[in-house]
């Protein structure tokens, strides 16, 4: 059994980006089960692409993809991708869609089939506070939730997937006022206890 | 030389103070010199008697009390203290004082004598979020940091003293929305970073 | 040529309902189409039959539903609805729905087709603020919204239709520390413009 | 009997100050008392020089300075001032002070001498929200309340004066994302309330 955890590079002016920082910070086995990383560029098509090659060449069980959200107190664990890209800031290479579909032959929306309600649960039962989120945005993250469960549809259909949004890191609201944040330690036992229901729920799928 | 740190128990429905917590993860020496930590009980007058007498007994230098300030984002360094107990809750003895100064013979305020700005500094430069804070409330934490500087301004002239507001912990906030929070490691690293530019602002004015 | 403007009756213990205090104001003409305004029950599935019965009756050429969205401080024009209720507050005949879809043969969200950008520039030009939302959570306004695009979808195809968020009044906010309100006036000129704006694209469309 | 009402000028990029455009709005007579209304530059000294020559010349009873708190959502009926300048913008003329005292010989803080309670219920009672605010700030709103209390304890012992801050405007918010705004006409409503309480009470103590 094989989970896929990505994060995005710093975009948005930002120096670091506390998905992908948290990423490396998981150990690689998790429950007996491994753990491949990968770094997203965050980028439109480029990002879905890169996720999408490595789903074909490691075939993963479950994919789980976070990013950051600035502004969010909480660990966020996003219900649903619109199929809808509309940004006010440029992605890593300067573009910069307005309303545009992601997928002209995809569903307006597709739900995250992590289990969403246990991760909230789980998540807080070790101490971290953490929420479901009805939107991922129009920025690239939920560009690239859309993607990842607009191809599990198609081709992956036995795969979970699903997106975690994680707050600033507390060096990155220094100048910030009143703006929340939360420990890279914390982002990433939040991310751990995210896979490990993740995997319970997906065993518990596979026996049943 | 010694610094006394205080922390306030719980109060306010909370099981928890964030700021005992962090007090008592403190080192016993930071730049060798002594720490002393103190639990301060949440309750008017008894807060300010129970600092004054530890005062006496081991003659501090610095004097840093801390406490939490639920729904701050950042660790805040007080500006200053006013003669006013002004209550919106009961304390944990069921006080609940109505616009009543604090002590007839003091002034309207008292400033820290802190260096708060370099201690802002301090801890940002250690990757923690920190801004001045110009009201600590009316309620007990108020309270304590006026008691404080009363007492420095009237016995304890050498004695440098301030107040510290610390956000809640994460646990604290799992059922509160978009509240944000601080680790507790992150508040102890911080507490530690105000002790030592105290302390070396407190030996370069000795050297003056 | 006629505008259907609904509002909610209110709920979660409030006594009002700012959407449909904001409704009553309107004129009943506006650039010169008739404006017809219906009051909402706050109850899943009935509010949709009560949309839908008004809409057989009168045929309008436009649906804007209205509903309070409490501690948002724009107006909010809502990009689109998801097909699931999850309530986390009893509505007001006591259900509370956890992760059920609306309709089963329905898709996974639809988007409002009204002009929101333009809606958005057009509310803002009369000095109020306003934003798109994406996200009209999981309780009754996102089911209104989706029940409404959703026969829109099926039986009234060259209806527009979509759902505006309107702040707390001033009253409501009195005991509420920190959450912003908007003026009834200022709810219903932007409610005003909101429509102005759907029926100049409205007739545009049909000139096309 | 007379009252004297002051706003300021806009500062900060802004176009408008919500605060004197509300002054401009009330009324010339409340409650049968003449209210005299005065526009203040937003620069230090020269803002408390120009409020003293206005006081020097009507002789007014009751001084109510305002001023604009950008994020704020409530009327904030100001409590005390401090003794210390300490900007992080300039202000209209250039000047940008860090931590200094606005007069050597006055104390450190003084208490706005209005009812401000009674304020708070009163404007409460007409549908706006409002509250004690502990803090003016740092920067000339502070300095101007220091510096009119600091006179009234000198040279105009009979006089009442404090200070209230009022949101932005709506079309002052427009294109700043989630922050509160109150309209015009109930700023206005809100300072004719505050000008009445503070005539009954000064009438209540005339009589005692």
């Amino acid at each position: 059994m094989k989970v896929l955890v990505t994060g995005f590079d710093p975009f948005g002016g930002e120096k670091i980006n506390p998905s992908f920082e948290a990423v490396k910070m998981l150990p690689n086995k998790i429950l007996n089960v491994s753990i491949v990383k990968l770094e997203i560029p965050t980028v439109f098509y480029k990002s879905i692409e890169t996720l999408r090659s490595k789903i074909c060449e490691i075939q993963p069980d479950i994919v789980i993809c976070t990013g950051q959200a600035g502004g969010r107190s909480h660990i966020s664990i996003e219900r649903v991708a619109i199929n809808i890209d509309d940004a006010s800031i440029e992605d890593n290479e300067g573009n910069k869609p307005e309303d545009k579909p992601i997928f002209f032959d995809g569903e307006n929306a597709y739900f995250s089939n992590l289990p969403i309600k246990d991760i909230v649960k789980g998540v807080k039962s070790i101490g971290i506070p953490a929420e479901i989120s009805n939107t991922a945005g129009t920025f690239v993250c939920n560009h690239l939730l859309y993607g990842l469960m607009y191809y599990i549809h198609k081709d992956f259909k036995r795969t979970l997937g699903g997106f975690i949004h994680v707050p600033y890191l507390p060096e990155q609201v220094i100048n910030k006022k009143n703006v929340p944040s939360m420990s890279l330690g914390n982002i990433a036992k939040a991310l751990e206890k995210v896979i490990e229901i993740s995997v319970e729920y997906y065993e518990k799928k596979q026996r049943a």
